[in-house]
């Protein structure tokens, strides 16, 4: 099968969203990381829901929601002020160190981006990032006004990229995403951005479960969805080689 | 509005899910708490994502992969045998002690349940633990093929008892299927099972967040999904009283 086309997740994938720990550790002294594993496991069950609901709203709106519950179970104060403050740092999230290089490389395929982000926050993100200069398209979910793992999310692919989806290597991090994308017949990659943490908890005794080291797990452990994917990375920089291969 | 029909959720509403924890904990000495949390996290995910993919599998399928996932990335050994046990206690979970006599007070209305659970799931669940005598349905979204919060789910109430949505009191704990039947036109009532572990977190500092506190504060406080409830209630008792005083 040829690889006409490169297509990556955005959030855990090419871009670090632990990243916003720092952000939300500086509002609030002692709780960023719990800030930040609360809200992103709330952000997506949040896409979920409203997906199924059919009462779809952008991800900035989301992720603004996700947020405001997170502070309020957490006890902490808030105010506009301050949630304006941590979600500008999803525009300035840190892209994986492994990411320019391996995108560079792959020049000779169209490269892309689908995100459930919308298209003010990738357009921010990726200038910010210099991914711009190297991808062919920014694909939002927002045209089709519904979440991964849709299918109608995944089908924006041919439609803005005109590849068939078996032409399409998709790279994502997170599990559920590789499944829907596995579901709707693209070729995929999995990248096992597994955090020493999260390989610990597999041994460590219960006493040890911090809700650290189990969120991180629960998002990054393949899901039993019934579908595999079609390669498993450790790293971005294989992906060249990879392609090259024919292997995919 | 006349209320014709009370239709209740069952698995954390008239169920007590948490009392699966006696069997994990004898399975699995050490863990049983942790295992009940990850496990119900996991098979509603699942439900969600499952609906979303439009891969539908019934709920006793996604709760035997939820329990599989759970295990796996705890680190415990099991076998189809030991799956089959923990499966088992679905069957028998325990009634919250506020249910029966709530039914029972209200029988001069339609009294159903709607539930992800299977059919089959159900059945022996409503017949074990005696609901079998006060009610008039058993719907399960089985029908659908697609889960709670997707309206089709929600509108199998009218399919089954004839009832418009806005003469339907129903009643859940969970947040997000307050918010579905919320968004589908029923008359809601939300009963706060909060646990005083929830209640704790909402005051305690971040290095007395343990993983139970927060799993089961992530599932008893309302979600910010833009829907309210019509009530809110403390315990199915308050039931009977809320429909004769015509409030609802």
């Amino acid at each position: 099968m040829t690889i006409k086309a490169v297509v990556f997740d955005a959030y855990g994938t090419l871009y670090d969203i632990q990243s916003v720990a720092a952000v939300t550790e500086q509002a609030y002294p002692g709780h960023g990381d719990i800030i930040t594993q609360v809200w992103r496991i709330k952000q997506l069950e949040y896409t979920w829901l409203r997906s199924l609901m059919g009462r779809y709203v952008d991800f900035a709106g989301v992720t603004r929601e996700a947020l405001a519950y997170t502070l309020r179970i957490l006890g902490l104060r808030h105010d506009e002020a301050a949630l304006a403050r941590l979600m500008d740092k999803y525009l300035h999230l840190d892209l994986y160190p492994d990411a320019l290089a391996s995108l560079a490389a792959m020049t000779d395929r169209k490269l892309a981006i689908l995100s459930n982000g919308s298209p003010d926050m990738l357009t921010a993100l990726v200038a910010n990032s210099g991914l711009d200069r190297v991808l062919d398209a920014v694909i939002s979910v927002d045209a089709a006004r519904i979440f991964k793992p849709s299918a109608a999310a995944y089908a924006l692919i041919e439609t803005e990229l005109g590849v068939a989806p078996a032409e399409v290597l998709f790279i994502s991090s997170n599990p559920w995403d590789v499944c829907g994308a596995k579901s709707f017949g693209l070729t995929v990659a999995w990248i096992e951005r597994v955090t020493p943490e999260a390989m610990a908890l597999a041994c460590a005794s219960a006493d040890l479960v911090t809700p650290l080291t189990l969120f991180k797990a629960l998002r990054t452990q393949m899901d039993e969805l019934g579908f595999t994917p079609d390669h498993r990375i450790r790293s971005l920089a294989e992906l060249p080689g990879l392609i090259a291969s024919g292997r995919s």
